[in-house]
């Protein structure tokens, strides 16, 4: 009798573990496609607008002007924090379901996702507030430091932007989830028999 | 014989348990100077600076400029910002020091400290990346954008925004050794038997 309760308990722990794993194999995958969905649109926003300069003769001379993320140093580390965002996603799926748990030797396995996962979230938190507050300075611009808006000018360009803003947020929302999920499950359980630490 | 041994055993990890807990108040008071500095630093950053204007007359006009952190949002941000990591941190402290640990039901304290922390990493983050690439935008312009640079003309302005940005870097790394140690020792012991949950 005592027997069978034992083994229900520990089915009913290992039923539990794997619903945890799948949730943080579904976060993470989601997690993944929003920092690459949010690379992907900012490294393609680009617009060209052609402008019509009035001058002192009949025709107007013609003006191509073009905006282009790289040509803010915000948005290049934009893409390269949301690329690499992308890369620890891959990094962390294969290591949970190629390498064997067993090699998390004193907890420092957990740890050290635990802190990869932290520090991706402050960096792409970073990337994300500067692009969001630099967005705004190109919807409205900044009259004491004399700095004008353009996105007046170059609408679509700024949207794309936004879009990319959005899909980065929802990813930094995924990581923190996915990571309170590890830390939550390892504190509720006895470490050694926690399967997914990663 | 085992009696001893036991005993001893038990004083190794009550004694381990004490050490990290001055570490994370040593931390936590640390971060707390950090991100405090870094609000009041920023808060007090303002510079007039007279400059003349040559006219046609024979007499320059004289024309007073001031820079002031409200001036931009993100300034205004990060003192903000750094002031809420400020009182967080002071109640985590009073939380650790003055409420008893056993009302830590089923880990939902730890897991609330911990999520509270990392959410206050990301704010400040955001805060300090976005500050750092203002500050970049106002030490160099941006010819594409046609935003000129002005820190050669408001100097110490501009140098007290840099050592605002210091502090709260500071101050992250700190919340950051925190919130790891706080998780590894969490994952280490026994959840119900761990006195630094907060």
């Amino acid at each position: 009798m005592d027997n069978m309760a034992e083994e229900k308990v520990a089915d009913d722990g290992s039923i539990r573990r794997w619903r945890v794993m799948m949730l943080v194999i579904l976060l993470r995958v989601l997690a993944l496609f929003a920092t690459a969905a949010a690379a992907v649109v900012m490294a393609l926003s680009k617009e060209s607008r052609t402008f019509a300069v009035p001058t002192s003769g009949n025709t107007p001379v013609k003006i191509t002007m073009t905006a282009k993320f790289q040509y803010s140093p915000a948005n290049i580390m934009f893409v390269i924090t949301n690329g690499v965002a992308t890369l620890h996603s891959l990094l962390m799926l294969s290591l949970m379901c190629f390498v064997n748990n067993k090699y998390d030797i004193k907890g420092l396995r957990f740890i050290t996702v635990t802190a990869l996962d932290m520090v991706t979230i402050a960096v792409l938190s970073g990337a994300a507030t500067t692009v969001a507050f630099m967005g705004e300075l190109a919807r409205n611009g900044n009259s004491h430091a004399h700095w004008n808006k353009f996105c007046d000018k170059f609408e679509r360009y700024c949207d794309l932007g936004s879009g990319a803003l959005l899909a980065s947020s929802i990813g930094i929302l995924l990581f923190m989830l996915v990571n309170l999920v590890n830390i939550f499950e390892r504190g509720r359980f006895n470490p050694y028999k926690n399967p997914i630490s990663a």
